[in-house]
């Protein structure tokens, strides 16, 4: 497998040196692997800090800017950052309104931010946290007890950064994140394997005429494997899996997210067919995002993301945002 | 190779169906395909239009919306719009102030773009032309009389639209147009061939431990193929076949451009070592642009592109601009 890279081992320093020359209006620490807000921290209002695995790009790195993330953490490839990054990340920008952690629901994660949360008490910062668990394919998987957290992920870290940039405390910041994440659910296929630096070669093998259905974004394995299905087929699956865990009583979020390799073209006619599917089940469409969010590397396939939202949900969604990944409204 | 589509027939029909679920800020018309803004025709201002091929996008429907373009016209994939979309656009988007075509030097768009002209003359539309013309790869190509226009088109959009934007007269904006095409160069790389999905099988053959230098944005083949490099030794390459034909006397704005399958975690390393040799040939930086915005649907790769920049095309970059797949500043 060909990959644009030097050695496997500097892939993510590499990547972050790269941040650090496109987004001067971001501050990459490189060594110790931490990008934040060049303005950081912002005063009177509450912190932001994410991270997890690195090969999901812009999940998280590309999310750190104004209406989103304050700090980011980036792991190795598909690995948990450690506790001393969180850590540092959220002395950082730690305004003394506190800092929330947005925690994807994986092992290492979850323990990691959790001693990084013990650590910052220490030292006298206060934290909040968000477990995102929003992927309705598996109970349990791989790397987790309980639901993975997928593309649930990029609506909680722009709904909670919106209600920190409004000026809100804490509790309330957390509240907004905690909210996000139990009116959201993802189902995600995949068309191809994953293709890790370390490793070389596929993490798992998918034959030529099959997908596999409720896969992870770390080709973690999904329900079940089929003969390749038309996009049509794909998208009654996936939101019927979603809408069989939500049941919508107000209008919903829709995230379309491509899990790397699949063309853009693609993409929006499996939009078409992800909001023929929620309009023959009845369910009002607010607003769609359509793109690469939060990937798996080199992966072929596409995850959908559903949220509920309520006026207020709705207002943070609009408001302005100003990160690589995501921009709008300012 | 497995597509997340229905049928080879309609994926440009669907994908437009999805842009328009997904954009209500956009006209899709999806028969006559024409992507257009709301808003047009902007009173008392130059209307753009573009268009080529389908399998590039975000480009060029993408880049639909205030600052940028006002209409796009999708070809089938790797195909020619007809003149009969770039008429219906032009009138679209005319508000008696003229309009601009913006053409990528491929011999379809040109003829077909020209007939468009007289079309439209015939209306008494009056229209003017660029030609994008920037990659430095091959001097005539599978498709082209001259150099091909790529990630320069980008450039040219943004900066036209920017100067539409700014209420100049047709002959301004094409100015501006020509000035960013002139100052621009590109050259890119394939680690992999891309599939289209009429013919469901790679359009070339890349054995496995080969790339191909200086390819073009369809899979037409590039200057040379060698054994697999190093990102250093890709970036050292591209830059230096860039910089042969650019010598660039003031600041550059940089575009890191993912063919499509490339993840973004490696166009960001890219992007370090693109910068390093900028920084070792002495030539400045003033913005970088990374992201996958030119592509070939899944084929791996990247592409640098180079625009030299003066004041005034700096303020025209910098300019707001809010399309699906370029947004910033307002």
């Amino acid at each position: 497998m060909k990959m644009l890279i030097n050695v496997a081992e500097t892939v993510v320093a590499d990547a972050l040196r790269g941040m650090a020359v496109a987004h001067p209006e971001l501050t990459v620490d490189v060594e110790n692997r931490v990008i934040v807000r060049r303005d950081a921290p912002v005063a009177g209002k509450v912190g932001l800090v994410s991270g997890g695995g690195s090969g999901h790009e812009p999940l998280h790195g590309g999310f750190v800017g104004p209406g989103m993330l304050s700090a980011a953490c980036p792991g190795e490839v598909f690995t948990s950052p450690v506790p001393d990054q969180m850590l540092r990340a959220a002395a950082a920008v730690d305004s003394g309104e506190g800092v929330l952690f947005i925690v994807k629901n994986y092992t290492g994660d979850v323990l990691n931010f959790d001693m990084a949360a013990e650590l910052a008490d220490d030292e006298g910062i206060r934290i909040a946290k968000v477990l995102v668990n929003d992927d309705v394919a598996v109970q349990d998987s791989l790397f987790t007890a309980g639901r993975r957290g997928t593309g649930a992920t990029l609506f909680v870290e722009k709904m909670a950064g919106a209600a920190a940039d409004e000026g809100r405390p804490l509790d309330r910041v957390q509240e907004i994140a905690v909210r996000v994440n139990e009116n959201s659910r993802s189902f995600g296929v995949a068309l191809s394997a994953v293709t890790t630096p370390a490793k070389g070669s596929p993490t798992f093998d998918l034959p030529a005429g099959e997908l596999e259905l409720g896969i992870g974004i770390h080709g973690e394995p999904g329900r079940e494997r089929r003969a390749m299905m038309t996009s049509r087929e794909i998208a009654d699956f996936s939101v019927d899996a979603v809408l069989d865990d939500l049941d919508p009583k107000a209008p919903v979020l829709v995230l379309v997210n491509g899990m790397g390799a699949t063309p853009l073209l693609e993409l929006y006619g499996y939009t078409a067919e992800v909001h023929r599917v929620l309009a023959e089940r009845g369910v009002p469409v607010a607003r769609t995002l359509v793109g690469n969010y939060v990937t798996s590397l080199d992966m072929a396939g596409a995850s959908v993301t559903l949220c509920q939202v309520d006026e207020e949900l709705l207002r943070l969604w609009d408001a302005p945002v100003s990160t690589p990944g995501l921009r709008w409204g300012r």
